[in-house]
């Protein structure tokens, strides 16, 4: 199956690493460390070749990944030497992106825009005699939509498409776009993206999967494995604080209360849900530019055990977000080819073990997040 | 059901909180914080209840329960005021406890040692009545026992019995007891206990369960949740290092550098089998007095992501021993009691989920673990 | 020197266990630990004794200390039993506490309300007989004040007053009152107290000596240290985050942003001053209810070293905030009364050891601050 | 003053990347982060410039200094491309690198190896017109020295390398060859060095200045600062336990009990002097080689307040070690030459700011030290 991996954000840190090491990997240059399509239990899942995946995207910045890689190297994500072995894969994909929508989309011809996009995507496709492509969004994190009646319904999003107006969100716009071009799509921030019922119609309309949102390669997966842990020894968690100190675009991003609250809301869930119960506490999200690449998270967790006892855990999880982030995309481009190779659309909700805020209901426990994945992936 | 549960160690501070805890839930004074077997998902297992479970033990100590609780309360263990409400529960405890024998077991006339332990057991459950009574290991940690070869066998075990000869490490010899007594054990420490071919062939031909060992209720019960979600992910753990501060009894049996190999082996396992592979990082255990009965652990992990980059998870937990512990020991009187009357003989695997280092092959997967022990309490 | 201690906030958690505390130590029941001025340096400076303090002030609640010290057994400040023992104590002091003024401060009559708190002081000390009255200021933050121009001298002050203007936030109305009682004032909170123009040129006036602000009892007091480490290795601070977990009275009241902020500012002072230049990075507070009358800080520092290379410092203090306070109220009563007995006016800059935010200039390294409190009462 | 820096173990990571940075400073390449002789107090004292500094030593390995550096860069500690920008300078260093004594010193003639080494330093400082060479230790920590009645004096000392007796370990020979060569001797690491009363008797007969020893650049650097806290705040540590997760070359070196014991000693003085008192908890060392030149250090203080109340403080320190000492060892070489310059004799205690086992009888208190240090630097 040759894919065909269409990043929505194709310039920034983890689609140049992704771009990068998939290369590396294929070459042989480097293990596919985090990459989860590559344990044994997936060994017999009918996924694509990593080496078989090509690269396109859209990006508004003009940065050649080759520069980017460098920088990479200088913030110590990708390994010196790296970018000139893998100058041919690199250079391969800058030829595939595309000037991307700027946001806030403020031009009122979103339906020419969408055209535009889709149409490159589309070319890509068939300039590369392509299986199939499938759309990530891999772009910075925006503010939460705001509620529009165009949003309700597939009906009512082209009738205001069709009258020229500007309803959806750059993220929106993008899943959209990829959708009519026939692709699956995958929110891999807490944009809005394909979270709108008139987009979940249209993915159901055309018989297309798509998945998210916000992966989670931090605090939230933490949470994800120690949360269950609480509530399965029937310890009392009382408070749950957390500060996320985030470098590089997303830091920058998030700085703006707006999104912070975006991302907030989905780290949140996995506590409220896990334990049953509202949980106090507040998640601060820090802009911290010098940590560059990299993020520190540090969680205290009160709990209550036997007779009233408080006690705490404390974690610090320092890691580079790129690094955890980029092998998930080769593993959601692969796991979602086979969704849309198996026929499935709408949500995939078996997809729910990457993502801090999945589609659907789903168990926010990790173990349970991993065994649905696995026996889904099986079963394809 | 009417239960008994004799603990080894009835007077030292997990089992006194445990028989001042089971009094104050039964008698609305506490919420049951910390018991499993309370969770919502073995509401319908045939367990005893709470309340009707009855206590007694062996003890080398002859310090009275009240005083001990009163020795509690000021450890900020046992909440002020909580003693004098069970005075009663505590008394009656109090006056079904019997002297233990003294470790090292010198005496050569083990079989004459185990027969008294063996007849305090029989006249316990007589005496009140019980169905059945489940025996629990809660004494201080022994050292890792001396290879004997009448440990091989129950014939050999019992030549050697008969020979006079002193072949058993005081914990076995409590084994032993409770097997012949016709009751289930349960070793909550790291001490030999039940584990050894005598003793579990004893078990098997008398169509008794045993459960252990080493009740997880800190940095490898954090363990059991980490180390899968590093194996999920495909994140390779470099090296995991962490320092145990420990105050109280167990702090300081722990101080003996072979006691604490002991424990360390049990605590190493988890890893190499979640993990499929040998870990770096050594696992220290300080005798830290002043801390009394609360226990600090902190881990340090080093791992990898896609290509090669190194990150690092740090955690402190900050527990009291006894407040984790009490609650586990009612879940595993319960668990056991079941397990009993459902006629079930030998290691009760589905019990991992409480222990460090579990009998036969078990999934070292915290939530494995819980599945298959929810599974087995349904069914039975 | 038979000195008063004039608590604002006298039935909070701080003022109890102070004067719970002062009794017990007097009593021989308890170490001084934490009292800075019972240090070997401090042998020969003519201090009152720590059993010569009589306590007396205003508070808004009618709790008796009796009732407040059994509330801080239950919060684990409080040793169990020793309310008991020094219930004779805690009910003189009972019995000099008076109704004190709500916040904010509306009624007009500010001169009034003045008048009423000095006479409460003034009649304490003819009525014990005291050679002075130290007042300090434990009350409950406030936010910071409004600018007026009655602040601005004691002129345009006394004429507002005159006039029946309410001017003054409560802590400077305290301050006022202390004042033109002849007493010494100290500010142990960041509320605004005596740090107006205003109030400088009244305590200069009356030649009484006052000091502030905002004890330091955590976070702030290791950036005192470590910041000047930082600064004297030439390790170059990229940013400084932290997020303090309060609970208790404090940690509510400092849940009101504007209240944070006052206490925001002076916590950030340090840093700038210490390294020389501002420093990157967000301090919050986080009110946790469940935490009681302990807080947990943790602090992330992220330096640069030899050729860039990017390094960090994490801490975490889980302390009890009365625990640390409460010595320090009482080695403030005891160095202020110094101060008076000595003629100091003006603000005490040789007090900045004990301070978030000192008055004056002041060098922020505790070391330094140290050395200059011990030169100054070794002088006097 | 044109000062040469003789360093032994010239080809390990901290003396490459000294060189290095020096030469990257001097051309302006690199701020002097890190050095302390370039902070504003420094500014008038008469040290010899950073460029002024010329590099020779010994060491038993071979590997060029280029190759080193490169190493380094893949390690995060030296900039990608600056051992480029600098080759020349590495050149010219590696030039004068002489081979080093092999550790333990087998051949009994201790006297010959002792000219062979003193002629080296000799030939460097003639041939490259020196006013003075300061020679430091930075190479690998040795087990504790065996005592020897050959090291209580300098006639004992003579006398038994006369006798061609091996008696000294290999850094207080190069002490020796130092000081018979006229230059002044620094230890930088544990090992015995000059800290003999031969060695230290050869000095003043000599008239040459010596300091050390073991430079703290980590936990110990920590400990100077906070354990003057809580001593100046009168509260009372009970506990102080650390565990030191160090790769590298001093990481498999201090794997060696020997030599850990020999590092545990000189980090647990700082605590017992600053305190007063003996300090319960164990300091622990593992290796951890994947950590590379970093290290990782974790210390748990449990301390007392106010009414017995425990309380606790954590640091985690995640630094680089060669990043931390090399601008140190610059720093020394300056202040060796100021010494030496104005003629001072024997242990130079003024440097206590550096050691974590200053000679002679020393304040612990980091802040009294650099105070001290300034004093002394200004003087002279």
């Amino acid at each position: 199956m040759s894919t065909g991996v269409w990043l929505i954000g194709a310039r920034g840190s983890v689609a140049t690493t992704a771009i990068a090491g998939a290369a590396a990997v294929a070459a042989g240059l480097a293990a596919p460390t985090g990459c989860v399509t590559e344990l044994p239990d997936f060994a017999a899942a009918r996924l694509p070749g990593l080496g078989d995946l090509v690269f396109g995207g859209h990006d508004i910045a003009g940065t050649a990944l080759a520069k980017r890689a460098e920088q990479l190297v200088r913030a110590r994500v990708v390994p010196a030497g790296l970018p000139e072995l893998v100058a041919d894969d690199l250079a391969a994909a800058d030829a595939e992106i595309r000037p991307g929508v700027r946001v806030p989309v403020e031009d009122g011809d979103q339906a020419a825009a969408a055209a535009v996009l889709a149409a490159d995507i589309t070319a890509f496709r068939e300039r590369r005699g392509l299986d199939r492509v499938v759309v990530i969004n891999v772009a910075s994190t925006e503010p939460p939509a705001t509620p529009n009646p165009a949003h309700d319904s597939l009906a009512a999003l082209s009738g205001a498409l069709a009258a020229g107006t500007a309803a959806l969100p750059a993220s929106s716009l993008y899943a959209y776009a990829a959708l009519t071009a026939g692709c699956p799509y995958v929110d891999f921030t807490p944009s809005t993206g394909a979270r709108l019922p008139a987009i979940d119609e249209l993915a159901r309309t055309r018989g297309l999967p798509y998945a998210g949102r916000d992966g989670k390669t931090g605090e939230t997966l933490l949470k994800s494995v120690l949360a269950p842990m609480f509530a399965q020894r029937a310890l009392l968690v009382r408070a749950w604080s957390g500060t996320n100190l985030l470098g590089g675009g997303d830091g920058a991003t998030l700085a703006d209360p707006a999104a912070a609250e975006a991302k907030n809301v989905s780290k949140q869930t996995v506590l409220r849900e896990t334990l049953g119960h509202p949980v106090d506490g507040e998640v601060h999200i820090d802009y911290v530019p010098e940590l560059g690449d990299w993020k520190t998270a540090w969680d205290h967790v009160l709990f209550e055990g036997f007779l009233g006892v408080r006690m705490n855990l404390q974690f610090t999880w320092q890691g580079c977000d790129s690094a955890l982030a980029a092998p998930l995309i080769l593993d959601l481009a692969r796991l979602m080819a086979l969704a849309h190779e198996s026929g499935q659309a709408g949500p995939v909700r078996e997809l729910a073990f990457f993502f801090k805020d999945p589609v659907g209901e789903a168990d926010h426990s990790l173990a349970a997040q991993y065994d649905a994945l696995r026996a889904w992936a099986g079963a394809r």
